[in-house]
């Protein structure tokens, strides 16, 4: 069953690249409009799923994410889509172009990834985000959503099915799978689907990333952390702190472990005084604990502090003896996601800068704007900490990939020089802005 | 032992991202000259290699690939490494950079993507090379090569490594494994390798592809299809597909699949007199069979032979209804590297190109061109089949990523709109051009 999912979706790929801007964007004015139709069909449907979920006393927080009709969760929703359908052509885009020879020209041009699967948990809103992004891109998707949405996941999906079989989209474009299905059985085929994007808890990013072959786009952990070098601004510096690790400790972009240069042992309370005030517990290091503050909520840090991500009002704290070894620690301990220094030093800054391999690098700034809306991005697939493709907040870029396309005339590469002939190639750069195919 | 290997890479790599690029290409020209003087000590130890090899009767290909006093093979090498050093700085570039707000600067910064593992069989060429590749992109580099080039890449290796210890590149930025190590633990290292680069045969490729989370830059097949569309130039198609198919059919670039329009079933002689004339053993289906000259070299097509990288005078031959038939066959059935429709016709060649899922997609020319030299890239880590990251023939390009740096003044989230605070976004472009840091 998840082999014929995944080889329809690949079929549907072959159609939907071929598709105009036009073709795929008024395909996604027609899921717009007919989710605005269903509104109430859908948020009936969303209620079920509310009562269901509170009957199982799942967590505030899970049924919050449920929930559709809060404010106006349901109408941003429906703007996104008509949003995404309003971008920039992301495919067809011609980013080099060469003559290699006369009426032999090579080019290389976006297209989509492929075949995307798609596994969320509670957000419902993520099914019509995902599916605008995705047919923008010109990408297929299979979306998987948890049990805990599936009246709403089965309402929607009707819903955009629907309107889509009266577009230029072909059909299994979209293909929404109901929690019956096994999610390892589509991890399997990699032989159709190109690329798993979970959107969902570390818990679930952590399993995918273990059970598949297929990359993965996204981030298991965010464990982000903040040097406060010895020439730093120490009211800067605590406020940034207090900034990355209060303002929503459960985003991936908080911080969880604070490197303070041991030359500023006796400020140390300038620093921490507002996570104290805050109600952040600390997590220090015994040579930390004892410059501490005795107003301080104190859990002595234990092994694995410096390696995990707490969502919670929890930091741990250690002294590190310079810049590079601030450094080391944290090229060995982060995640990749986001990592800043406060100093006033320009050159130890731009040696942070340089050194630091994580997605974002910060100097003086919180860790908290590493975010696709903060970076003006205005859409997100998620935020990467792979070390390839694409890193930290991904838009559509992140959904395209480049294919090459030679325009000739006959040509074999028998008559050409390296290839047993003596023609020589000529490899002159054509300007791409006076290119047209 | 391959964790200590892996460990001593990553913290080598933290250093190495620091170096300017001129302090990368002079320690390219301290390996080169060492290289250089110790040509002869190296070209002794390949002996040795080469008489093993003969002793215990490895393959005359095999023995031909090892040999580095061929030619002018060493001093092709040398020079390579040169080139390498000469080439642009692929790190550091400003791709993106954007006003957040006053005093608050994101930019977007092309990176070494950290520490690639190079597995390679007895081409002991390959050391210079990739050792020449990673440090220019600021990559560290685990070398493991054969054990059938064991004497010539331990001679290599003290050259090389004893000439980066007197450069500012960090000593364990390439370390050259020998074959006594095991290649799965290395493989295991996904927490500190970021790439690997697998150089050989499709079976090391296909093999590491399984064996390994860390993702792979490489291909496995080459199942390269040339589409034969009612509107071709007969003689332009039997001239690009004798080219495709003899001029080097070990190459991966090679055609594997012939796709022919239906309705040329009564010219097909035209298209396959070439193949015959040149010996090609022609794989055919029952209905093409029926249609080909008493002359040619037949085995009946089997299960398999449209899956199938032959890298021989062989070739599967099928007919197919429209060039849509073509399409869906070779998204399929093909490696997703190269494939070749020959048409007269620019509609039919214009969905081809759109439609077809692979890194090369061709209009009347011969998939032999799908190679990093004849793309004019001067130099190639390899061809890749992935559809992330890197495709088709991949430079310099392939071995780097970016990073996001935010430059603040102390700037926090919660002062900010949409967290907490009421402080808009600017989101400026600012013309890349323009930024120094």
């Amino acid at each position: 069953m998840a082999e014929v999912i995944a080889k329809e979706a690949r079929a549907a790929s072959t159609v939907l690249k071929t598709l105009s801007n036009e073709e795929r964007s008024s395909a996604l004015q027609a899921v717009h409009d007919a989710l605005k139709v269903s509104k109430n069909q859908i948020l009936e449907a969303n209620i079920k799923d509310m009562e269901a979920a509170q009957s199982q006393n799942l967590s505030s927080s899970l049924i919050k994410r449920l929930d559709l009709s809060k404010g106006d969760k349901f109408d941003v929703m429906l703007q996104g889509v008509l949003d995404v359908a309003a971008l920039e052509d992301p495919v067809g885009k011609i980013t080099l172009a060469t003559k290699l020879d006369d009426g032999l020209d090579l080019f290389r041009l976006t297209a989509p990834v492929g075949v995307l699967l798609i596994i969320f948990e509670s957000r419902p809103e993520v099914i019509a985000n995902i599916t605008a992004l995705a047919i923008k891109s010109g990408n297929t998707a299979i979306l998987k959503g948890g049990k805990e949405s599936l009246y709403t996941f089965t309402a929607m999906a009707d819903v955009v099915n629907e309107a889509l079989s009266k577009t230029s989209v072909p059909e299994k474009a979209v293909q929404l799978i109901a929690s019956r299905e096994d999610v390892a059985a589509l991890l399997d085929q990699d032989k159709y689907i190109d690329l798993v994007i979970p959107r969902g808890s570390n818990e679930l990013v952590r399993n995918i990333k273990s059970n598949t072959k297929i990359p993965v786009l996204g981030h298991a952990d965010g464990i982000c952390s903040i040097y406060v070098d010895k020439d730093a601004d120490l009211d800067m510096a605590s406020k940034i702190v207090f900034d990355a690790k209060t303002n929503y400790p459960a985003g991936c972009n908080a911080v969880e472990t604070l490197l303070i240069h041991k030359d500023l042992k006796d400020k140390i309370s300038q620093i921490v005084d507002r996570l104290i005030e805050g109600g952040v517990t600390l997590h220090p290091t015994k040579e930390v604990e004892s410059t501490l503050p005795s107003s301080a909520k104190i859990i002595s840090a234990v092994e694995g502090d410096f390696d995990k991500e707490f969502l919670s009002f929890d930091i741990a704290i250690d002294f590190v003896d310079s810049v590079e070894s601030a450094i080391n620690h944290i090229n060995l301990h982060s995640s990749k996601h986001t990592e800043s220094i406060i100093t006033e030093n320009k050159q130890t800054a731009e040696k942070f800068l340089k050194a630091i391999d994580s997605a974002g690098v910060y100097w003086n700034a919180s860790t908290r704007f590493a975010d696709g809306f903060r970076y003006g991005f205005g859409t997100e697939v998620g935020i990467s900490t792979n070390k390839i493709h694409a890193r930290g907040p991904v838009g559509l870029e992140g959904l395209v990939i480049y294919q090459y396309q030679i325009r000739g005339h006959g040509q074999v590469v028998g008559d050409y020089l390296g290839g047993g002939g003596s023609r020589p190639f000529i490899h002159q750069n054509i300007d791409v802005k006076n290119v047209s195919l």
